[in-house]
C-alpha cells in the first residue's frame, strides 16, 4: 500500500502536524487522485477536537478535494489519468437502499461512509480525507471538475457549495423568489451566489454592518442587520425562503417572523436544539426543515451549475504548515470566505526533509 | 337589534353564567341562525380564562355551531329559512388580500375575524360565540351542512375536523402514506377518523394504555405507547406524516426520530416554543410545520367529505347549565373526545325564568 505525506490530528487536543498514511491499492473500480488543493470547513475544526463526539484517531481532516487523476482501476470508465476530478464529503455509501438509489447517497439508509473520520465498509480501516498529497476513491464517488474554473477556488463547492445548492434546489428556488441567507461565512457566501445565480432576489441577515457591502458584491441584492429592530420588523412576511448556516444552536423565531405564508426555512449547520415557537409555524403555515450536502449526482450537476455561471467561492490560499493558525482565524470568524490549502507546500515540507 | 340568551365569562376568573346579548339586524348578505349545537373546544377556556393574551369581556365562547336558518338578507343566495347551516372559528375577513383570494381565510393578511373574543370589522363590536341561542354570519362565512349526519355530533368537524382534515389534504395524505396522530382528544380522535378514511395507514402515539383499544375502534391501524422506549426505538424512520395535537410546549425530537427521510411533522395546536433539534431535520431532511384550522372552502370540502363517508365526531352531549363542569374535566382530560352543548337547554332554562 502506498505511504503518502499527510497532517494529522493524534488526538483532540494537539496541533495537526506531519504524518505519513497509507492508500489502499487500487481496486479495479479505484480511483488515485493527487490532490492539489484542499478546502477547510468549519466541521474539520469540530471533528478534528471532537467537539461533535469522539474523533477517530489519527485524523486527517479535508473534504472539499480537487486535484488529478493518477491512476485508474481496470473497470473505471469515467476518469483517465490527467483528468481533473473532485471528492466532497462522501467517498462511499451502500448504493443498495432506497436512498442511494435515488442518488441520495448522503441520506443512506445504511450510513455513508465520510472522506475522514470514518471507516471504510469493508476493511474498517479509518478514512483520510484531503490535507494529503494524494487519496484513492471509487469511481461513483468522484466528481468531474470543470477545467474552466480556478481550481483553487473550486474546493470549497465540494462541501460549502453543495450545502447550499442542494436545499434551494429540493425547494425549486428561481425567478420570483425572495430569499434570505443568514449568516456570511464560507456556507453563506456560497450561498449568496447560488440563490442569485438561481434568479431568486437574495437577502442577507447579518449581525455585522461591515459584511453589508461584501454581502453586495457578492450578489446579495439586500441586506438586513438582523440586531436592528426596526429592519427585522419591516420585513416580516416578506420571505418565501431562509437558508440558516449558523453552526450553532440558535433561536429561529426573529427569521420565521420575516417568512411569507407557506414559507420554508431551513438549516445545515446546526445540529443542536433550534429554538422554534409553534405560534409562528402555526399562523403562517410556516416550515422549518434541514439539509445534508447533498447526493453526488446532485454534486455533479452543481460543478456544473458553476462552471456555466463562472460561480467559485472567495478564498484565501495557505500553505499546509499554516493550517493550525487558520483554524485558530476560522473560530475567531476572520476569513474571507474559505482557506484553501495549496497541497503542492506538503511536497515542498517532504522535499525539505 | 335583537336580544338573545348566551352564556358568557365576564373575567378571566369566574365561571360563565346567563347573559343576554345583541346580535345586529340582518344586513343584505346575513343569515340568521337558531343555534342547535355548539361544540366545547379547548381554546374556549384557554380564551375565557385569558390564557392566550387579555380576552375582550363580556366573552361567549363557541365557535363549532350547527343551527338552522331562521332568516337571510335579500342579497344571500345559498341559503333560505329551514336550511340546516354551520359557522366555525372565522365570521369575517378582509376578503381582499392574495391569501383570501385563494380561499385561504385563516391566513388573511389583514387578519380575520373570529367568532367570539374578536371585534366585527366595521362596527367595532365584541364578536359572540355559539353558546347563545341565536346568531348573525355574513354569508360567504356560513357552511352547509349535511343532513344525513347526527347533527349534534357535526358541531365538532367545524373546529376539530378540520383542524385535521386540512394539513391532512394540504400534505396530500392518502393511501400508501404511514401517518402517524400525536395525542388522543377532539382532535386527535378526528385525526385518525380522517386519516383512515383518506386511505393512510394510521397510527396513534399515546402515553395512555387505555387508550389503545378505543384508537383501534376509531380506527388506527397501530398504537405506539410513546413512553416505551423501545416501541419508539422500532418505529425510527417510519412516518411519511406526523400530527401532533398535544396543546401546549413539548419536545418533538421523539416523534421526529420517527419520520422518514423527507418526513413531515405538523403541529396544531401548541403555540408556545416546541423543542428541535436541528440534527434530527438534517440528518433526513425531515421537516416540521404549523396548520391552522382551514378556510372556507376547504371547510365546505371537508362536511361533504364527512358526510360521503359518515364521519363525525364522538361527543358527550351536556346542558349548557353544565358548561364550568364540563371544563373542569376537559382540564383533567375526562371527555371522549368533545363535548357539545345542546342548545335548546337555554331556552329551557329562559322559559323558566
Amino acid at each position: 500500500m502506498p505511504t503518502v505525506n499527510a497532517y494529522a490530528a493524534q488526538n483532540a487536543t494537539t496541533p495537526l502536524a506531519p504524518f505519513q498514511i497509507e492508500r489502499r491499492d487500487l481496486r479495479p473500480d479505484d480511483v488515485q487522485i493527487e490532490i492539489l488543493f484542499s478546502g477547510v470547513c468549519h466541521s474539520d475544526i469540530h471533528q478534528a477536537r471532537s467537539e461533535w463526539g469522539p474523533g477517530l484517531y489519527p485524523m486527517v481532516p479535508g473534504h472539499e478535494i480537487v486535484g488529478r487523476v493518477t491512476a485508474v482501476g481496470g473497470q473505471v470508465q469515467g476518469f483517465k489519468p490527467g483528468d481533473l476530478a473532485g471528492v466532497g464529503v462522501l467517498i462511499d455509501s451502500c448504493q443498495d437502499c432506497p436512498s442511494c438509489a435515488e442518488g441520495l447517497e448522503q441520506y443512506c439508509e445504511n450510513g455513508h461512509t465520510t472522506t475522514y473520520n470514518s471507516r471504510e465498509r469493508d476493511s474498517g480501516n479509518l478514512t483520510f480525507g484531503g490535507y494529503s498529497s494524494s487519496i484513492v476513491v471509487r469511481e461513483e464517488f468522484v466528481l468531474r471538475v470543470p477545467e474552466s474554473l480556478d481550481l483553487k477556488a473550486v474546493a470549497p463547492l465540494l462541501c460549502a457549495g453543495i450545502t447550499m445548492y442542494s436545499p434551494l434546489r429540493h425547494w425549486k428556488i428561481g425567478p420570483g423568489h425572495r430569499v434570505a441567507i443568514v449568516g456570511l461565512g464560507g456556507l453563506g457566501h456560497m450561498g449568496i451566489k447560488l440563490a442569485a445565480a438561481l434568479g431568486a432576489e437574495v437577502t442577507l441577515f447579518t449581525t455585522s454592518q461591515s459584511k453589508a457591502d461584501d454581502a453586495v458584491r457578492l450578489g446579495a441584492h439586500h441586506v438586513i442587520i438582523s440586531s436592528d429592530p426596526e429592519a427585522m420588523k419591516a420585513a416580516r412576511a416578506s420571505f418565501d425562503f431562509i437558508l440558516s448556516t449558523v453552526p450553532t444552536s440558535h433561536d429561529l423565531a426573529p427569521y420565521l417572523k420575516t417568512l411569507k405564508l407557506g414559507g420554508q426555512l431551513v438549516i445545515v449547520g446546526a445540529i443542536d436544539p433550534v429554538g422554534v415557537h409553534g405560534g409562528l409555524l402555526i399562523s403562517h403555515r410556516r416550515s422549518v426543515s434541514g439539509s445534508n450536502i447533498g447526493g453526488l449526482a446532485e454534486t455533479q450537476e452543481m460543478l456544473d451549475f458553476c462552471a456555466e455561471h463562472g460561480i467559485v467561492a472567495d478564498i484565501e490560499l495557505i500553505d499546509m504548515q499554516d493550517i493550525n493558525a487558520a483554524y485558530d482565524r476560522m473560530v475567531r470568524n476572520d476569513v474571507k470566505y474559505r482557506f484553501v490549502i495549496d497541497m503542492a507546500s506538503l511536497g515542498r515540507e517532504a522535499a525539505a526533509d
